[in-house]
């Protein structure tokens, strides 16, 4: 059997938000290759070979994948959320562009998944439901600079703003300086959402403002999202039974005022 | 019983990217409503009702929802890709904001579906695999002016694009206007991918340049993601046992050189 390389998302953490084509990818496949907690999603059966490996090792980890699919192995590289935001397409793709020729006759797949940034904006109500961009806080691949210019003319477009990986222990200052940069290009009424760890049992939604917003209400399993200048609060009621109203809806209208 | 209301994303077309939690929405729904073609997409069933109405009655069919929900029913609003983009999500929230304070109190939940933006990414490799925004191209409801300024901002900001809606028959200039933009700032080898209804029978996917891209490319069915000036593409051999080589990958990096 010819082997072959399939690039999954698993989604932000729910079963029940994995597609069935990636379930059945994973299914399939001899050999699952990952970060060490999203290959950890992946329940272990007879015939499956799991190979975790730590962060920050992208690269290696791709290009073991795609050895693996060249010699016959049906390898799913497996990524949280969608493998092509962020994640391990990217790092694949570049192996290949690097590597062994002969990876260029591999069968190759992205398999799409739930980006945290969908599955974060769903939860809220609609922030993304007029033009957004979506930038990776992360100062490790790209210089502070070409971040802070990103998030300038994005405040001028009047984008909604999906953040990726916005602070971690490595990176402390990165998203200190991102409210300090959008204060000064926003009106603090802005709305904020911080969604963590959606869909998992750890999650945790807030909404605030940029005046209230501070650096702790993010970590590295926060995806932030800022609305645009359009973005609107609707409060809302308790449901029927219910003892508390419901969170508040935050969502931006298609149309421009 | 008390009615609900699930705003959810059927996913770019094919069944096997429909989430389970979507699937068990619609399972669970006495009414489905939607754009007619959306609604078709759900299978008859005993005790479901589909309410189909025309596009551009998005407000009238998110007040029927939201009706429907309040007298006890359980609504399914369907969207194609996720409803949080360019979708129902949004048109819901302007309904519940204006319309009848009592809907207020009820339970209502987005479910995330994949999106034709990253659905149409995963065909062509990672081309979103960086900085990236995403932008309705329709003029319906804002002007002209506002989308040319976030083209130009985008472009000098070198995110990667993703554009919904580029051309329809009611609105044939729109894309010719973005190429003609385009080509002001951004360098003639620009990659552009034309992905057009992705997992559906009539799928197809173009690869081509700024300098050959033409506005008979892309249709109303057809997503259009412009790589920064960072993308690449690979060129790949043909699988063991193909006849042809296979298509190119268009991605880009998580570097910036």
């Amino acid at each position: 059997m010819s082997g072959w390389l399939k690039i999954v998302g698993l989604g932000p953490g729910a079963a029940s938000m994995i597609t069935p084509e990636v379930s059945a990818a994973l299914l399939e496949a001899s050999d699952v290759v990952g970060y060490v907690p999203y290959v950890n999603r992946v329940a272990p059966r007879e015939g499956l070979i799991r190979h975790g490996s730590d962060n920050r090792e992208e690269i290696n980890r791709a290009e073991q994948a795609l050895q693996l699919a060249f010699e016959g192995h049906r390898v799913a590289v497996v990524s949280s959320g969608d493998p092509g935001v962020f994640a391990m397409a990217s790092a694949v793709f570049e192996a290949l562009e690097a590597g062994d020729s002969r990876w260029r006759s591999i069968d190759i797949q992205v398999l799409p998944g739930i980006s945290a940034m969908l599955a974060a904006s769903a939860r809220a109500g609609a922030p993304l439901g007029h033009d957004f961009c979506c930038i990776n806080l992360s100062d490790n691949l790209k210089p502070w600079s070409l971040i802070e210019k990103r998030l300038r003319l994005s405040a001028e477009a009047d984008f909604a703003m999906a953040f990726y990986n916005p602070r971690s222990k490595a990176r402390p200052v990165g998203f200190e300086r991102t409210l300090k940069v959008l204060r000064e290009v926003c009106e603090p009424e802005r709305l904020i959402i911080f969604a963590r760890a959606v869909s998992t049992p750890d999650e945790a939604i807030g909404v605030t403002t940029l005046a209230k917003a501070t650096p702790e209400m993010a970590d590295m399993r926060t995806l932030v999202i800022v609305g645009s200048s359009q973005t609107r609060r609707i409060e809302r009621m308790k449901s029927p039974g219910a003892d508390e109203d419901q969170a508040p809806l935050v969502y931006t209208p298609r149309s421009v005022c």
